[in-house]
């Protein structure tokens, strides 16, 4: 079983609404590499909804975040010693998130999200992320990742 | 007491996880006319967490596409009679959601955010969005907002 890069976060960066295994509320995202991108599935909740029968666009911004942010530490990672148990993943976070919603997505099934890093800048990262539901392209999605900044640094 | 854009949504546009009166699992904000453009205020749940002590990057998105949408629907509703109860409101969709964010957004408080319609096309308009939280500006975003496409319609 391959260990996903939110596995690799230190416990301090582990609370995450969106993909923090320690957040006993959030919705706990994972992303593994499957090839040279990133992968992510989810199944929404029945009450994840826009209006019935599809899927709320905040979830979708949400999972297309956090599982940017995931591929540009994993992508890091990949250059320094790869994704193995034991090595510590960097945390990035959202300078900038823009999404195109491109057909309704069913609140049926498994959204899964495919994503990877097409720019690398001095300190960002600028990563692409597709999302696919019951077989179509339904969203497509741009996350500029940085650095966590000092003042979101744990205070210890 | 206004009445809130989203309380003259029909019952079934009543079920969205950001804004549905019905869902009583979501967020269920409030856009309200304030002025000429409209606020819509969330205090985070201690779980909404990015990174400890800050807010989640996919709720700030989702309140900002949520308010934006009831914002276009608001706007054309000033064009036609008014907020006043026993109007239906439009529905509209997210196009694209554009998010900046910042400056990191306290978990503590009240986040606020302020919107208005900066163009009208034929069909969509445009909405520019501030989240400011503890006095300062959080995040900015920009919906391009569509009337609800035929195949999101109730069955029925």
């Amino acid at each position: 079983m391959q260990t996903s890069v939110q596995d690799l976060y230190p416990d301090s960066f582990s609370h995450c609404y969106g993909c923090g295994r320690l957040n006993e509320h959030g919705l706990q995202i994972k992303s593994y590499l499957d090839g040279d991108e990133f992968i992510c599935a989810l199944v929404p909740q029945p009450y994840h909804l826009a209006v019935p029968g599809f899927v709320y666009g905040g979830l979708i911004a949400s999972v297309i975040d956090c599982h940017s942010i995931g591929t540009a530490a994993a992508s890091e990672m990949l250059e320094n010693g790869g994704l193995a148990q034991g090595n510590v993943a960097p945390r990035y976070v959202t300078k900038s998130l823009h999404i195109d919603y491109r057909k309704p997505t069913p609140i049926e099934g498994t959204m899964e999200v495919r994503a990877r890093v097409v720019k690398k800048g001095k300190k960002h990262r600028i990563v692409k992320a597709l999302l696919f539901s019951d077989g179509d392209l339904r969203a497509t999605g741009e996350v500029v990742a940085v650095p966590i900044p000092e003042p979101m640094l744990p205070a210890n």
